[in-house]
């Protein structure tokens, strides 16, 4: 074991002792220096493993922090946890949900949004000048699917970044992620068709499932460890699947993420039973800093999988623009479009094309992931400080989403109805599940700066969960 | 008979036996007052009765010429031409067919839009710098389904214009006409569903169809009288019909429009069998100038029409901006876009409802109906220059299309492949029907200036017809 693994396992045991807790700041590289001897090289590697662990998160301008350490959740059925429904029926409580959320001067910890303050939303409307006095008159055919031409280079070129190797021949520009998906599994199934997805999942899928009339299989995911590959290997065996919907890294509703291990595995499960893969990675860039993540694609080398990507998410939502790298299946899915919303929004292309390839992007990013690191943990010691012990937070690298178990008796739909009524939106466990075994869970936007206003909402939160009535 | 009317008829009778023919000019007004001894008003009103019955046209600068006749066309089956098809199959023909069109530097006779330099651009662009100015940071939320609350609001506005009470809550804007006409067929219907459309129509909705595992049925349409409504009604008594999807105006690919009494007629039929209706209407401003018809939504007492819009060909293509006004479908309809694309880019509703809330955007369209009135009957008097005989002409009044009708043992996909190879696209028969009944016939794109180039393109087309091999 080399000198920095060895300061890092002594750091671990510490902590897990309870010497530094999370939130807690750790002394300094200089002082670790001066009281450990070793060079500056070896206790920084030793910070920067703890930090890819998860142990520690670098804080801007305050060093290292001990992060929060995974907390127990018991699940109503742990092993594999797999459900069947001829027909699920979701959408009047997604979008009621959704529709409280507009309300004006709500505290929006239901939002699937990030904090709208966070996006450089000033200099994308400049490059949105830019680009609109540079149009050509043939702008609208020049633009049409699969897509900008310039923006689908400058996807392949980030993908490079990541060691993977995506032609922008594969690349399809969408209306959102949302299109994205949609169009990905339309192109895999018919009408009647098996489909796994997780649960808990995004609404999202199980919408386009219902539109669909496809039939869903969901497969157990963990809070900390994701998916349940063994539950997904019996699924893969009794089922004729004919399509994987799921999120990889910073899973909504539960912020995990896969391991690579994993990731390979998964990706070698379905290529084994030839069942395409949707990669739902709306959050892929918003790691935490030190480590960028490669998807499920970077494994695939069969054209298999269908990895679906947004900047509604990390750069600015409203422009509704998204992409797929469809694999073998782009020829199809194009078509698709055309038949369905014909192509995306030219201006929004284009303006997006500009700014992704300035370096204000990487800037901002950076930025972004920071300060949404920052705001999570904030939101995640706040939460501890005012929520009763019973209720568990589960913390993941990466995202702005925390998972909340209350008690088992709670229902957390009451909770929302009670919040909307005090100003707080959240988003109940119901609407990731079609099934009651998510009721008394609840997904938390970690987004917000914690300022007075939020600060009271928790309190707020808090009181609804002490005072709750059966 | 009012003395205008008895000028009106005998002008009328002079055209009929050839005194003027298409595209000559009529005497001024002053001279026919000189000539006559009416008063100018008398005069005036005979001259726009003429215009109204499309007998004339007026052109600026050169006065009233005589408008083109309706030819004669032989349809295969003129009666009441109706088929089934239990699968529409129409895909690759059309996607190659728009593909092809997007080749740099091609005469783009096979185009769906008009001319972009016909477009506002560099005003659309000011609107646009202006709105992305003054964005809230919550634009993304405040744009949701159903959209933007101004640009709802102006659209119900220009309804109130031609006498039509369209609420707001009833509209909901989309990304471009073809979500609108994709998400009314998705709320109407269920797979195997009976959809009655028009033959030829938009290939469009076939495409829909065919998505959507529908069945469907098409009514002949008449270059001049649009949808027989016999037809239409003996189908409506045989089939459990849940919708019908048709073009009352300016209709894709004929350019017939439906008489304000057939539109009425049209709607009591449909509402006596309680089928809903989905009027694609997206050239509606692109009448003749001194009539603004009002599509079957006028009709609609029920709330039984879904009037489908867009501004990609009237104001701007490539921002994919149209509108559903839903009537009693609405709320369906609004969360069915939620699941299939969230919604449309905000910017791009902010930039129009901007634009079309000042008075640029009326200047804007009155010049554009000049514009493509005078262009295509140039096109025609220019076709009718050079093709042969044999190649009948629909000139209908309003939007921007020719429908040719070639000798019935020539196949237009043959014109069309020797067409690309030459540098000129058209839109073959065979895209508006999944039948061959419109084998021969083509559809002609006349928004185009009558530059040096389109003349050549025009004598090459006619030299392809001439040479035809069988």
């Amino acid at each position: 074991m080399a000198k920095y693994e060895q300061l890092a396992q002594e750091l671990k045991t510490l902590i897990a002792q309870g010497v530094w807790q999370a939130g807690d700041k750790l002394p300094s590289l200089r002082q670790t220096v001066a009281d450990s001897g070793l060079s500056l090289m070896t206790v920084l590697n030793a910070y920067q493993l703890l930090e890819s662990q998860g142990v520690i998160t670098a804080q801007a301008k305050s060093g290292y922090l001990v992060a929060p350490q995974p907390e127990t959740f018991r699940y109503p059925d742990r092993q594999r946890q797999i459900y069947l429904s001829d027909k699920v029926d979701i959408n009047e409580f997604v979008f009621s949900v959704l529709q409280a959320s507009k309300q004006a001067g709500i505290v929006p910890f239901g939002s699937g949004f990030p904090d709208p303050s966070l996006f450089p939303q000033q200099a994308l409307a400049r490059s949105l000048v830019k680009v609109t006095r540079h149009m050509s008159p043939s702008f609208a055919a020049d633009n049409l699917p699969p897509g900008n031409a310039g923006l689908r280079k400058a996807i392949s070129q980030r993908y490079a970044k990541l060691g993977m190797s995506i032609s922008p021949d594969e690349i399809i520009i969408t209306s959102g992620a949302m299109e994205a998906l949609n169009l990905s599994l339309a192109t895999l199934t018919q009408a009647g068709d098996w489909v796994v997805i997780e649960s808990p999942t995004f609404y999202g899928a199980m919408q386009a499932i219902e539109r669909l009339k496809l039939k869903a299989i969901a497969v157990a995911t963990d809070p900390q460890l994701g998916i349940d590959l063994e539950a997904l290997a019996e699924v893969l065996k009794t089922y004729p699947v004919k399509a994987c919907w799921l999120m990889s890294q910073h899973q909504n509703p539960l912020g995990c993420s896969l391991s690579d291990t994993k990731k390979q595995a998964l990706y070698q499960l379905l290529n084994e039973h030839k069942v395409s893969l949707i990669e739902d990675d709306v959050y892929q860039e918003l790691y935490v800093d030190s480590s960028a993540p490669r998807p499920v694609k970077a494994f695939d080398t069969e054209g298999r999988v269908l990895h679906c990507g947004s900047f509604s998410k990390s750069l600015i939502a409203g422009y509704r623009v998204g992409w797929v790298a469809a694999g073998l299946h782009a020829p199809q899915l194009q078509r698709l479009q055309v038949m369905s919303t014909l192509s995306t929004s030219a201006p929004m292309q284009l303006a997006i094309a500009d700014f992704i390839q300035s370096a204000q992007y990487e800037r901002h990013l950076k930025q972004l992931r920071k300060k949404l690191a920052d705001r999570k943990l904030a939101m995640y010691q706040l939460l501890r400080a005012h929520l009763p012990e019973s209720v568990g937070v589960n913390f993941a690298q990466g995202g702005y989403f925390l998972w909340l178990a209350l008690p088992a008796h709670m229902d957390a739909t009451q909770i929302y109805s009670q919040g909307i009524e005090r100003g707080i939106s959240i988003a109940p466990g119901n609407l990731f599940s079609n099934q009651v075994e998510f009721r008394h869970f609840m997904r938390l936007n970690a987004s917000y700066e914690c300022s007075p206003e939020i600060v009271s909402a928790v309190v707020v939160l808090a009181e609804l969960i002490r005072n709750y009535s059966r």
